[in-house]
């Protein structure tokens, strides 16, 4: 009963497409992911769990999905401590993570160091696995890995998206050369973006 | 518009509470929590992204939402590689990850160990903070740490779901002792199942 009603609903979490009755799942289609994720969530939570819940909410609230939004996402899931997009293009994925950084920039002035959410985002692209519940693939796990390496407050992306941005943003795009994650054979090249509001 | 389809099919996601329109979230309510991961999926990933995909998902399909059904699950997320679920009762959770840990034995059977799925399970309990879109607090955040730690194949829980289970589940139950979590100021006192299958 409970699996019957978590599947119907997480079926319209995909896009249009998933809509659609004639779609066989799953689907492989190009697109761009952000994972958005508060640095030093648990720590924020074990200071004040309401607190951490309430500033959180308000920036995806006020912030975070309006942007989201703006960019035409296609997919978006929670995950817990923040978010996982997806778009059609890589230039739409980078611009909604810009977006939300200079935002906060904007929003955490004045606030109390020790208690203030910094988001990480890691921006990734290529083929994707999608079902009527999830977004699956090597480069759905990079963009969650990419987040962790992230400086707070700032984007790290793979050469890729880096490839198809940089004249776009109009940024200063740092080379941090090739990084090796967990379990991953080949190492990964890593491009980031820096904002006024980090705190590393 | 995407944000407005998002929050009204996750409100969905969420247990009969989120149903009634009077409710006003965020609530707090006391739970138990399951975390279910892929051991080392990133390897699976890069190997194979179409086997480890349909490998996971048949899974799923056939043991794991079905326990999660049947226990009585009245929250379910997808974390890309596995799903964390929330119970009314610790025992409600220590029985749905053991019976998922002991069906995967016969599950894996045969497999080559290099490509074959295995599950690390953490289970916690304690205050939720639930909206219609996920549940929250740091009881929610350790069951994610301590799956890090269970053993491939097995379960860690914490100190508070062992003394809820110990005498019900009829397994051996080993004691950890103390760890201390990234972010997290006091330590955690684990306990842990192992299973046949287990590959460590």
């Amino acid at each position: 009963m409970y699996i019957e009603r978590f599947t119907a609903t997480a079926r319209q979490l995909v896009d249009d497409v998933a809509n659609e009755p004639s779609v066989q799942y799953p689907i492989r289609r190009w697109g761009a992911i952000i994972a958005v994720d508060v640095v030093e969530y648990s720590r924020l939570t074990i200071v004040d769990e309401e607190q951490t819940y309430h500033q959180y909410k308000s920036h995806r609230r006020e912030l975070i999905d309006p942007k989201i939004a703006e960019f035409g996402a296609r997919f978006l899931k929670s995950t817990g401590d923040g978010i996982m997009a997806e778009f059609e293009t890589a230039l739409d994925a980078a611009r909604c993570a810009v977006h939300v950084q200079q935002g906060m920039v904007g929003r955490s002035s004045g606030e109390d160091a020790d208690t203030q959410i910094v988001f990480r985002i890691g921006v990734s692209c290529g083929r994707i696995i999608a079902d009527p519940e999830d977004i699956y693939g090597h480069d759905v796990n990079v963009a969650a890995r990419l987040q962790t390496l992230a400086p707070p407050g700032g984007i790290a992306m793979t050469e890729e998206v880096a490839d198809r941005v940089r004249d776009a943003v109009g940024l200063p795009l740092e080379d941090l050369g090739l990084h090796y994650f967990k379990n991953m054979c080949r190492p990964v090249r890593v491009f980031q973006y820096r904002f006024a509001a980090e705190a590393n």
